[in-house]
């Protein structure tokens, strides 16, 4: 590992990077939320979004920035309104958001992005939305604690906040890289270059120099090995949104793809996503259990994937994680019945490196040790489907109580 | 409606058919859990069953005598085991119990169907099945009493027995056609002439004289208005058997396709599969709300189906529902991700005739109005995607606490 967590880190670690959290007033239990992030000189930005058909208001509009290709300065968060299926006005809205925080940081709209997490289809309160920017511009702060408290206000049902923030060397130079994100429900990322899925948001910043280019492709990369793999509930958001931006404070000289160190620095940027992504899942709404699921020996990765998310989103094998419940039919089951090749008689199973199913059937395991393989806060389970080299992996939780608690009162 | 409800009835109200419900010993509950259906003289047979790449052994038995084209006098059914991934011994074991039933009743072995429901993986208890057998065969009876007794045996976390028998004119003569069904979870079916989807099981009896083909067709057309429709969970299980059964005791002249009556059969062939796949879904794990979903204007049918599976399988949704929160962007959002194509500024949606969403945004109704359209044990939404003419609806219900618990405690 060519890089070190810095304890307590988030993305105002890095040099030349402030944030701030602060209660702007959209939600009715007073708790932060709106944060503001800015880098204090231009930085390079590469973002990935939800393929939601109804992508909100900020997504149609990051979209624009970042496909633009041009240097940013700040994002600015809003956690309690979506900004989604409010038209024309929410097009408006997040304009004049963007333009609001221009203004106060002195530079142009094009130089600031906007995210909005929380309920569907309710026009922006602008009154607070602008009132909220002020406060966050006057609140900015570089450092530990400003990112805390930017990683605390853009939380919806999540119950803490996300950041991390590593240290590595490039070129000679110490060079800083710093995340935060906010999941719990609606997450089921498959973003692409331009896609995630869920609303989940996630913001990278780093000191490093970077090329767009390199920075794309760090995104991209990272994001099939990071949010690309999570679901919680199987829901794709319309607010989805990854943004990445490097300011280049560290002095290093440009990474790009070719660049001797760009494989250090990508394993460090892996590294946060991943870190994140999985905090994401432990977070996840109600959720008890994290479950690694590995699907190899499928005839395509495609195929691999489609098994996996039929798995990882199955009621049935989500409620009996939760429970504890090896019953490892119900694994079979929505294997099954995902549509992937497979060979019912060349299957098999482990939990947690415990043989369950063997040749597709009962590898005859102790009901007891099948048991405690999976009683536990996280566990792995192992699908070979028998009919190729594909393979896929998916970080999923369970079912629970909770999560239909939180889900059937998050209006009332 | 050329048809006419008898009250009570099921699948041994029709002439000429015969049904036992009995305690074999496979439930730890001490329910029952074998039943056995017979027609006193041969029956014309048609068939639908899970298209799960895990297709039970008693599924795979069952294939392979439909697809045989000859007449049929039985079927044997257990709940309490899938005999499910079971290999090689599944199919001798699946077969040893179509042999043992057809011993009993003086039949060859390829006259008599098997069907399971239950645990996925574990070996059945052949010394059980067997004795059982020989119990429901001693005990079986004609008319409504015996047809109720044979629709409990069946259940698993089903908590009533779904049964139904209505009555028509045929060519002059008087028919009948009844049914029974058992569901409750597992419960996404997706049918087609060979598949259902979901441990739904369904037998259908009628008296009338059908051809092998006007039941083939009624089994089809019939399960897309029906069982192909509905969705608890969005799992498709590895046991879906739907069984139609014809014996012509009612001495009408064979209908064929093309007879003048078999419109008016087909229609009350749909209504029984119609309520009982309606009865299916009420009788959901831990449903309180029945919800019909109409999508409208799609690009295509399938299209429409997409959309409609994505939003009735969406926890979200489900959950909104379970707590009578209108939040209707959680349906465009799922409808957002379903991949099917829409006009997101063209979008309209309404909860029991209330408008809800004109042109992809809020229509304005109070909060209060929107409440009151879905508190309410059954409700419809209708969704119209603005881009075509394709149509496709669901049944399917809310997602509860008690569908948690139910699911997290199955197995112990």
């Amino acid at each position: 590992m060519g890089f070190k967590v810095l304890d307590g880190g988030g993305v105002a670690t890095p040099a030349g990077f402030q944030a701030a959290g602060i209660v702007a007033g959209l939600k009715r239990s007073g708790a932060p939320d709106m944060a503001l992030l800015v880098s204090t000189v231009p930085a390079t930005v590469a973002g990935a979004f939800t393929t939601n058909a109804f992508a909100a208001a900020p997504v149609q509009y990051d979209q624009r920035i970042v496909a633009g290709g041009g240097a940013v300065r700040a994002v600015i968060v809003n956690s309690g309104n979506a900004n989604a299926c409010t038209g024309e006005q929410g097009l408006k809205d997040a304009a004049a958001t963007a333009a609001c925080v221009a203004d106060l940081l002195g530079v142009t709209a094009d130089e600031v992005l906007v995210s909005s997490t929380g309920r569907i289809g309710v026009p922006m309160p602008m009154g607070i939305i602008l009132d909220g920017a002020q406060k966050a511009v006057a609140a900015l702060a570089a450092g530990d604690e400003a990112s805390a408290i930017a990683a605390r206000a853009i939380m919806t049902t999540d119950t803490r906040p996300k950041s991390l923030a590593v240290e590595l060397t490039v070129g000679g130079k110490t060079v800083r890289i710093g995340g935060m994100t906010k999941g719990a429900g609606m997450i089921n990322p498959a973003m692409k270059s331009q896609p995630p899925q869920a609303t989940m948001l996630a913001y990278i910043t780093t000191d490093a120099a970077v090329s767009r280019a390199a920075l794309d492709r760090c995104v991209e990369q990272a994001l099939d090995r990071s949010f690309n793999r999570i679901t919680v509930d199987g829901d794709t958001s319309t607010n989805d949104t990854l943004l990445a931006f490097a300011n280049g404070q560290a002095g290093n000289a440009l990474l790009t793809p070719d660049s001797p160190d760009f494989p250090a620095f990508f394993d460090a940027f892996v590294h946060v996503l991943g870190w994140l992504a999985r905090e994401m899942v432990l977070d996840g709404e109600g959720v008890t259990r994290f479950v690694e699921l590995n699907v190899t020996g499928a005839k395509s990765d495609e195929d691999a994937r489609i098994c996996a998310e039929a798995i990882a989103n199955s009621p049935l094998c989500k409620t009996a994680w939760f429970g504890a419940d090896p019953n490892w039919g119900r694994v079979l089951c929505a294997a099954g019945y995902s549509g992937a090749a497979l060979d019912s008689a060349r299957v098999s199973l482990d939990y947690q490196g415990v043989p369950i199913v063997r040749n597709g059937m009962d590898a005859g395991t102790p009901e007891k040790e099948q048991v405690a393989a999976i009683a536990r806060r996280e566990f792995r389970i192992d699908l070979d489907l028998g009919v190729g080299d594909g393979t896929f992996t998916v970080w999923t939780c369970d079912l629970t109580y909770d999560y239909v608690k939180i889900n059937a009162d998050y209006h009332t």
